[in-house]
């Protein structure tokens, strides 16, 4: 027979099992080990809890039985539809308070909730705005009247045009959709990938005029440090493209300016809560940019990194993977910092695609060939078993970011999250929140949420939570001082959280 | 810092990456080389293709890439909203010309398109149908007017329902829809599991009456074996919990008669079709039964397979699992073949669950301790580390139905099928249908579409296709003898199609 099936795939592989026949009783034990070894193998599964955090540990098992009989289960609904469900849980609770480390991908045009941009930026004085011909808008503070641009012929002050329209909540309310891709119907709002990832860039370029206006940054940066901190976050690194900002009278101020506000906010911002680490700086570059352009941010980058050691911690490529340029077009770009014998680790986002076997599909294996630290999403790496085992053997984390990738439509019921698969194994992994503003969280507990009830499922447990917020710090490109810092800090928090819900 | 680590989750995992810096650029070779080495691991990987094959391959890469940047990709939509897409792909009319093999995980109750069983087997004479309470149908042929049932009242002549309405299509159509879950708006239809799993339980109770009569029976099978022959299937194991059938006059024929109809007809049809390999049988009991219920089933099934080894060939339990009691509740039934020294082979439906870490999660690690054959569906598999290589080491295919998992709501876009994941890695594997007539399809094509376009992407080649076709046949029940007639008959089948279409 073994030839036969040679014989039809020119290939041979041995047929071993209908020897067997149908098997007795498994042995009880024999089983219980194997789901042992199985619930040892996942993320968390080797963290060993102490008594009180079992007590916890069993109290959320409980919580999370019962949210799985629920008539709608949170992470099976988009989180448009779920967040008031998730907002309701003790679970979701429970995670706010939890001490989770920290944020390693977000991006900073999408760091802060739009009510704080709206209600508080958008209410400054000298503030224009613009509507476009294909529906968004533009901000610009401005000592007089701006002048048209290609994009927005009619300015008018936000002052005056509120006062005027006599509805401030409503106009409050259609200013927040322009920055924010949270809406009430997201299923027919956005009935694919490329109608929300339009969506998405629109508002990227609608915030662009608010945050790059010098004052309010200063303000924005702290505020989104806030936000974390209110969540128990206590570090961050920051995706950033860092653009040119600009004052009221029209100054524009080059990146090291917006780096040097960046290290000036966290160093005031740590002073104010002690209990928060710091902040650091991923250079991003757009993947839409050409070859020579990608070339120049990297040199750039190289140089930040050498004038801002303690600040800025690497380079990646940002915006949609599957209409932008792959790692490999940009190779040669992306082998200067070797070529130039400079230090410029990589941070890369890759295969944050639902498409398998394309050139994009391929990100996944030149971000570890060019010796990545982490994989932004990595939602391709499951179905690349080679690079799976290398970024498990060098020990790349995948920051997964299930909020997200659902809001992006690459997956609906977040149980199919390919992470599963990964947690499963204890793949590497850390969470974070990608866009907390354009989705409509804020922090990570959201996202916390979603991995652990979600992903992982009834297998994941409190040393899963756990092992997550840990490896915030273990896979962040913290100096190892500063890691140790880091580690007890946590630890202290984590010993405060578990006796107060024990 | 090792040591923090180690303090705060209680255990050590070494940390090696922080090491290495950013690497130059990578070896194209070696590069390469991983990409191929990844492709060898997948399903079909290793097969080596013929010129000719390599040509049709060529061919079918092509129209793959066309058919992905086209508005809607089919396995991102609905089946049911994309089966007129699907009809019309030439990768469809390629794969409904292609040699498939065998179709080994079909259910004897959904065997037949309904729109068969409405223009044939209702056109019948004596056949009277009633309308239940809850909106579903129930047939029965009958020589006189029926007697009420408890879920039935009042049974009318279809002959003369169907006349005195006047629109014989729509009221035909309408026959249909309760046999079928097919509908053009099934978001709203189905919100959810539950929703679907009720309307899929009742449409198999409305076709019982019409299956279960033992002329409507005979032409039943045949016309199955003649679909799949159609669809250039040659070979069916069928999953039947063996109904008992009836006569006109009220005679009622126990369960083995409807084996030998399988065997009669079987043979009249391999008679008449010689290119058709044959039909056996896997018995099926329900998993809503109790454990002394399922004991008595189990029995029953070593008997049969005692008198009738050449057509049954094992046992299953089938039925929704999310609702249904597990394989370990059932172990004392399940060891039964074993205790009593007989041979039963099992083919378990085990994982078919988007839940994890439940019970019914664990059925796939159950499945495969009581020794099981094949995993049918197996959905939960890819997130079981070391099921999933304990299947693989012993072979033992998971049975892939894709179109049924989607229907069924388990995943929406089929691109997120963890089968995707095991078919990277070249888990054993088959494709079927599960329900055709449930699902409105027809053969195996339109899975083998999903699987080939959708969860094997593009990485998915014609040696996908012929691995995926030669393992329906390896993986199969049948005795060595056999197993190398029905490689030979595909052989000759492969090969005229492949000089046909290259």
């Amino acid at each position: 027979m073994l030839a036969s099936v040679c014989r039809a795939l020119l290939t041979c592989v041995p047929l071993l099992w209908f020897a067997g026949e149908a098997a007795g009783m498994p042995d009880p034990a024999q089983r219980e080990l194997l789901m042992l070894e199985e619930a040892l193998t996942q993320t968390g599964g080797k963290v060993v809890l102490t008594a009180a955090e079992q007590k916890l540990d069993a109290r959320l098992r409980q919580l999370k039985e019962k949210e799985m009989l629920g008539a709608w289960f949170p992470p099976a609904v988009h989180f448009f539809k779920a967040r008031a469900l998730i907002q309701r849980s003790p679970i979701f609770k429970l995670l706010q308070r939890m001490p989770k480390g920290g944020a390693l991908h977000v991006h900073s045009s999408a760091l802060v909730g739009v009510e704080w941009l709206v209600k508080n930026a958008t209410y400054r004085p000298n503030c224009y705005i613009c509507f476009t011909w294909d529906n968004s808008v533009r901000f610009l503070f401005s000592q007089q009247q701006p002048f048209p641009r290609w994009d927005c012929f009619y300015w008018q002050l936000l002052e005056t045009l509120r006062a005027k329209i006599g509805d401030p909540t409503g106009f409050d309310n259609s200013l927040m959709q322009h920055l924010t891709l949270f809406t009430e119907d997201p299923d027919s709002e956005y009935p694919n990938q490329d109608v929300v990832w339009e969506k998405f860039e629109k508002a990227f370029i609608a915030a662009a005029g608010l945050i790059t206006h010098a004052p309010v940054l200063k303000d924005y940066l702290y505020r989104g440090l806030l936000e974390l901190q209110r969540d128990n976050v206590m570090y961050l690194e920051l995706r950033s493209g860092l653009s040119r900002t600009y004052e009221l009278d029209g100054t524009i101020h080059e990146k090291v300016w917006a780096l040097k506000i960046f290290q000036e906010v966290t160093q005031r911002f740590t002073k104010d809560f002690p209990d928060f680490l710091g902040a650091r700086i991923i250079i991003a570059a757009s993947r839409a940019l050409g070859v020579s352009e990608v070339k120049a941010a990297v040199k750039e980058a190289i140089q930040l990194q050498k004038d801002f050691p303690d600040i800025v911690v690497g380079f990646d490529m940002v915006g949609r993977e599957d209409s932008g340029r792959t790692l490999w077009d940009l190779r040669e770009a992306l082998s200067l910092p070797a070529d130039l014998g400079a230090m410029l680790p990589f941070f890369f986002h890759a295969g944050e695609t639902d498409d398998e076997g394309n050139d994009v599909d391929q990100n996944v294996i030149d971000a570890l060939l060019f010796n990545t630290k982490r994989i932004g999403h990595g939602y391709a790496l499951a179905h690349h078993p080679l690079a799976r085992d290398m970024s498990r053997q060098r020990n790349v984390a995948v920051e997964l970011c299930p909020v997200s990738n659902q809001v992006l439509k690459l997956v609906s019921d977040l149980r199919n999250h390919p992470a599963a698969v990964l947690m499963s194994e204890g793949h590497p992994m850390v969470i974070s929140s990608d866009d907390p503003a354009l989705f409509g969280t804020t922090g990570l507990s959201y996202d916390f949420y979603e991995a652990f009830v979600g992903i992982g499922g009834l297998k994941a447990n409190l040393g899963t939570l756990k092992e997550l917020a840990v490896n915030s710090l273990r896979f962040s490109s913290l100096p190892e001082p500063l890691k140790d810092k880091a580690y007890a800090m946590w630890q202290k928090k984590w010993e405060a959280f578990i006796s107060e819900h024990s």
